[in-house]
């Protein structure tokens, strides 16, 4: 089938005028930072002009900026496959992290052992290194294994799994349920971090009977740069639960002023400083979007974008698939090995298709079902075709290291 | 001397016209949140529209997204009388504190107290709890001793001495200089919490030695609700401390997503995960205000509000001054104590004076030099006595309990 055929036949082919993109750019990097939504602007002007300028503190109330964590996590809930009371919207993926990591090793004591993949992203590392670091190998044992491993792996010495469901580097997808079920097997809990799932693949967290998930605003779910993270905590284990980044947002009475913590009762006690208006704002409005949106839809046709994009590379010379082939098993992004990727990558992003460069061999392509057509799935496919068969990246130009995303 | 003369007097009378404040309000609540500068919407409007709209990921480099927390705590280093690469600007006043108090007591081992005044901000003092909760009694032994006893509380087992410079609740100032040279005499570290002070309290973090400060960007700094907050590291210490949020923007090579944690040189390995750039963008641009202004003139003009304030004040039945009566020792801030505090700050808000409460009894009454005025001041404390005397806080209306903020 045509690509234009595809795109006549698309269910999803009217949510692209939901966002502003730029002419001439064929965006695949949606997976890093996602489109701009129409009505950003215009609710971010509001929220500057009036709600800041003009009713300045009152806007705590009138406004209920102090709701915002609570609301834009229950806008999230129903993409996550999650009831009600069980998300909120704070910080960084890196620091909900580390809050709910040194939860679980507390509730878990004496278990000691936070197992992960050796290549899970970098940061998911770094939090559980950082938390052995401070409360010492004692109280927590951070090990890393390869992804074949996870399964034997798991024994009763296990107190926390925690993994990402899809691999930034090669877009593999874990099976969430599956895994969760082995980990409570051996009797431990489980942290998923969703940043490259929400909003493009069907996540039943509920059913799933996930207990602990984390992830990020500014991929598929369209937030902004940089915006505001969330936290899931499974109904039942929020009041046994105790994070150490115990800020005054989290009390149960914040405005008491009381000088001993006493964390508030749901999810409000996974708050710590004082959220941004500005951030928060931006990523309730992009989940608009969503809302009666059956994320079945996305992933039917990610699988489809993924997989016609497959098709369309995979015999140009030098280039090796290096994400499953599977399309089941694969995320919303397609990753090509190529010996000059970062020159390549230059070379199309000079072209106007934009996607992103990863270390050391490896272009990375994803694909956001909400604005990507399958005709720009075939152009991308053809200025990559010549850019390799013409050896334009060996321009000098595209030589030169720059890119820091 | 008359208030339009004191106006007429005012070297900082035309700072004013940088602010958009609504008409008809007296805002004396900057001190919870600062005034809208006129030049953020502009931006935040084009970081929307040009640089996330359009040029998508590229801006992490082309509009140095990725030095924003750098850039923006080298423009706000001047205001707290710090040399060059040692402020940065990132995440919550709350996280930072945690940051910067967990690297302290693992460099200060094998001391162990982490000493505050019981009545510090209340976040100030849950960031220890919570870090000791994690870390174990046998690491950190929080201890507070009121405001009086600190300097005979001092001693060799002090790791860390953690205080704000001006009380929340009633503005009292203490002696940056001689209380860190107090703890350095027994080889305390200090950390000091500029939230009420930046901006607005003349600071000299260098010449008073000064080992670590945080604070936050949203009260006298203009920078929007819930504004990202910065923390300052001593040059010569940053390089032995380790912090325990050990997210990939504070890693050496954050694009290399090498598995191991390698802290960044300098005040980038107090990063944690990815900043939210609209924030960021807002505070940057609110900074602007501060280039080549002198904080003394602030201070100055400071005295001169709150001390006017008190005067007009003084002699209307009920009311007791609860902020220090010499302005030398007293932050920007103005607090009143009346029985009926809450009522008569919601009559005051009806009318157009913005204050705030605080439990049980105070009405807080904060003066920011940069746009509020001596006319402002003395019609705030007509309308104050009027409705006092006439008895108008008493109106049913005024006694619904709803504030938060």
């Amino acid at each position: 089938m045509k690509a234009v055929e595809r795109d006549a036949d698309d269910p999803l082919a009217l949510y692209r005028e939901q966002f502003d993109l730029p002419e001439k750019v064929i965006y695949l990097d949606g997976n890093s930072l996602g489109a701009l939504p129409k009505t950003v602007a215009a609710v971010l002007s509001r929220t500057i002009e009036q709600e800041w300028g003009v009713d300045l503190i009152r806007s705590w109330n009138q406004h209920d900026w102090i709701n915002l964590p609570t609301q834009v996590g229950e806008k999230l809930a129903p993409v996550l496959g999650a009831a009600t009371g069980q998300v909120i919207c704070t910080d960084s993926t890196s620091v909900n992290l580390f809050k709910l990591m040194a939860a679980a090793i507390q509730f878990q004591k004496p278990r000691k052992v936070v197992m992960s993949q050796r290549d899970n992203f970098p940061t998911d590392l770094y939090m559980a290194q950082g938390l052995q670091d401070l409360a010492g190998t004692g109280r927590i044992e951070h090990k890393t294994v390869a992804a074949d491993q996870i399964v034997d792996a798991l024994d009763e010495q296990v107190a926390l799994l925690h993994l990402t469901q899809v691999n930034f580097r090669d877009g593999q997808v874990h099976d969430i349920k599956a895994l969760t079920r082995r980990a409570h097997d051996v009797g431990a809990l489980v942290l998923w971090d969703l940043s490259h799932s929400a909003g493009v693949l069907p996540l039943q967290l509920d059913d799933w009977e996930v207990d602990l998930a984390v992830g990020c605003g500014y991929k598929y779910l369209n937030g902004g740069p940089g915006a505001p993270a969330y936290l899931f905590v499974r109904r039942d284990l929020q009041a046994q639960l105790h994070q150490p980044l115990a800020g005054w947002m989290g009390h149960q009475t914040p405005f008491s002023f009381d000088p001993n913590y006493v964390p508030a009762g749901g999810m409000q006690r996974f708050l710590a400083g004082t959220p941004s208006v500005l951030a928060m704002k931006a990523l309730d409005t992009a989940l608009d979007i969503y809302q009666g949106l059956d994320v079945q839809l996305i992933r039917d046709k990610s699988k489809r974008l993924t997989q016609f994009f497959v098709d369309l590379t995979t015999d140009i010379p030098g280039i090796m698939l290096a994400s499953p082939s599977d399309p089941d098993v694969r995320g919303s992004q397609v990753s090509l090995q190529h010996p000059a990727a970062y020159s390549v990558m230059q070379a199309l992003i000079e072209r106007g298709v934009i996607g992103d460069f990863r270390e050391p061999d490896l272009m990375r392509f994803g694909f956001a079902p909400l604005y990507n057509s399958f005709s720009e799935v075939q152009e991308a496919a053809e200025q990559l075709r010549e850019i390799i068969q013409t050896g334009f990246y060996q321009e000098p130009r595209f030589q030169v290291r720059q890119q820091v995303t």
